[in-house]
Formats: structure tokens, sequence, C-alpha cells
């Protein structure tokens, strides 16, 4: 049985890849193993079959041999456990791959998360020109951060690893997207957005763009 | 050589251990294995010498045997690896709990802090109070969910691990603190009440609060 993948049957950035199941497909397509999605509408997202397998309601989850996992994070580093390639093999290097992994999830996200949550949920508010600036603030702090010390290298930790598999997701954000239309912060890093196309020109990632979009265009 | 663990030295909470360099205090507490701390004040936060730790300039760091790691997740999932007892003995247990870790810190803490962050920064903003129903409801509908999978159990994923560490340490942001004297959103969910009181009765978690606050009055 190939592992099951659960992610959004229509997809609120048109199959752009920015829901966190592409985190898990990307890294299936880097260590070569087929796996089978399921992709639910959101109103199944909060009944009690989905709930079973996440108790937030969320996705992506991942069942296989009959385990089922939640959490993007766990996932990711539950596949790359599982085979060769996504961390590094001397025990120091999957340590720091590992501590990137949560800096990707735990520092560098959540002011993306929040200043994107502000345009899309807040964008009609009378504050939101005044938060605005703060939480743009909030980002260049991170991201201003992470090109120090990213500096000349290609990636986090030594070769290509979980840890700029998620990283790169989380910066993708602030790329020009179909979901919001506000100034894309990632231009004025040109390491990160180096790192950022580095990173999409694997041939891993572009398999599974290409899967997103061809299930986006199956189910919408 | 003991492991050094990088904190506050004059910590914002008053030594309440909110910092997150409680989360590694306790975890070591747990698994027995004794530590050296290095206190910082702020201004040295961000200084090369500590950035060479933390390329974010936060606290906590870990430093054992000439490996240095940052993110409070990482380094208690470093210490659960190293020890018996912080995660189940069984894959399945263990994989679970380690999405519960990821849970913790990617899916309940941020609206958390979010609310935290609205509460010490933009109280004084002319928009604080009607964010302030909107921050809240994203806090209850994590913490609905989170008391609805607890249910009757008293941990997260078999006995207590990792996950319940984390996932306490964040809940213990919703009690009372010295840091703010807003409306303490766990007491209105009885089974979270009694899920972080179970935690902080466990000796480890008093033994590594009584370390915290003699180490805040030692340096105020």
């Amino acid at each position: 049985m190939l592992p099951i993948v659960t992610g959004f049957a229509n997809s609120p950035d048109y199959g752009e890849g920015h829901s966190r199941d592409f985190r898990v497909r990307w890294a299936l397509e880097e260590v070569g193993q087929r796996y089978d999605v399921r992709l639910l509408p959101m109103e199944q997202l909060k009944e009690a079959e989905h709930r079973s397998r996440h108790p937030f309601g969320k996705i992506p989850t991942y069942e296989h041999n009959g385990l089922t996992l939640f959490e993007s994070g766990a996932i990711v580093l539950h596949i790359a456990y599982h085979h060769p390639c996504l961390l590094p093999s001397d025990v120091r290097g999957r340590e720091m791959a590992i501590a990137w992994m949560f800096a990707a999830l735990s520092t560098v996200e959540p002011p993306i998360i929040e200043r994107e949550a502000a345009m899309l949920m807040e964008a009609d508010k009378a504050w939101f020109q005044d938060r605005q600036s703060m939480l743009d603030g909030h980002v260049r702090e991170r991201l201003t951060e992470l090109a120090s010390f990213l500096g000349r290298a290609d990636w986090l930790a030594g070769d290509f690893s979980a840890a700029d598999l998620l990283m790169i997701t989380v910066l993708r954000r602030l790329e020009a997207s179909n979901i919001d239309r506000q100034p894309m912060l990632l231009n004025e890093y040109p390491t990160l957005s180096a790192y950022v196309t580095r990173g999409k020109r694997r041939p891993a990632y572009e398999r599974a763009m290409a899967a997103e979009q061809a299930d986006y265009k199956r189910t919408r």
C-alpha cells in the first residue's frame, strides 16, 4: 500500500502549492516514494472522520502501514528519518538540520502567517494600514537574520535537507501569489530569493508542483 | 562537561518560567541530566557571540559535547532521543508524540502568542479592543479542539512525553501571569486546566521552576 496524503479538494491558492500538503508531496518526491492523495472539500475537514486523522481538522495528514500522522513538520521529519537524503548522515549535521526545521516553523513562519492573515482577513478594518507596517517590520527582521546566516551557502545545513524544504515553503508565501496582492517582501532579499529559486528548480519540487496542479484541475 | 542552557539574565516574567529555556530545564530534569546555565542580559542576545549560537539572537540554546543547538522544540526532541522516558518506546507512540510536539508549537502556540503580543504591544492602539475578541476566538477554537481530543486521558500520547511538556508550557501562557493582566482563557476549559495542573505537579517541573526562580533572584 502506498502512503496516503490528505490535501484540499479545492485549494484556496488555485493549486500553487501554498497549502501544507505540498511540503509532504515535495518530501516524498525527494525520497522517490510514490503516494496516493485524498482530496477533501473544506466542509469535510471538520467532520468526525477527518478529525480522527487530524484532531484540529486540518491538512495534511499522512497514512502508511497503519500509522496516521498529522502536522507537516512531523510528517516531513518522519519521511526524512525513514529514507536517506533528506537529513545529513552525520549526527551533528542531522541535529542542526532538525533545529532548522523547527526554526522554519516556529521562528520564521509565524510572523509571515500573521502578516498574510492580516492581509486576507483584516484588509477592510480601520486599523489595517497602521498594523501593516508593524507586521512588515517583524517579517523583515527575520528575513534579515536568515539572509545573514545563509550568506553564500546554498543550503541551511550542508547539502539540501528537510530544513530547506520547510524553509523554502515558508518563504514562498512572500512571493507573488493568487491569494493576495500585497508587496512581496522576498524581493528585498536577493540572497533569499536566490535560495528559494534553487529549491524550486529541484526536479522533486517540479514533480510535486505538477502533481498538485494536476489535482487542482481535476477537482475544481 | 555538563550541557549548558542559555536563558535570560532578567527574565521579563520575573522568573515564572514563561521564557522558552524553561522547556529545556524541565526536559533535563525529567531525564535526570544535570546542566549549567548561561544567563544573558537582553542586550547581549543580538551580539555576534550569541548569534554564533543562535542565528536569530534568541534563547534557548543548548551546548553539549561540541554540539550547539537552538529552538526549544529541537532541543527537547534532542534530549528525548538521547534519554529514555520523554518519548514512548513503541514506534507508533513515538511518532504520535512527535506529531503532538509539532502541534504544540505550530498549531496551538501561534494564536496564543499572537494574542499575548497584542496585549503587550498594541494595548494602547485604537484597534486593540476590536481585535481582541477576534484573537480570543482563534485561541478558543484551538483550546476546544485540544480539550475534545484529550477527553479523559491524562496525557496526549500514552504516558507523559515531550509532547505534554511542550503543550503544557504553551497552555501555561493562558494562566494568570506577571507579564499581563488579561482574562485568562485557560479557566474556561476544565479539562485543560486539570491537564496543566497535572504537568505542574510533576517533581521535575517543580525542580525546574525552583531553579529558574533561584536564577532570577540571583541575577536581578
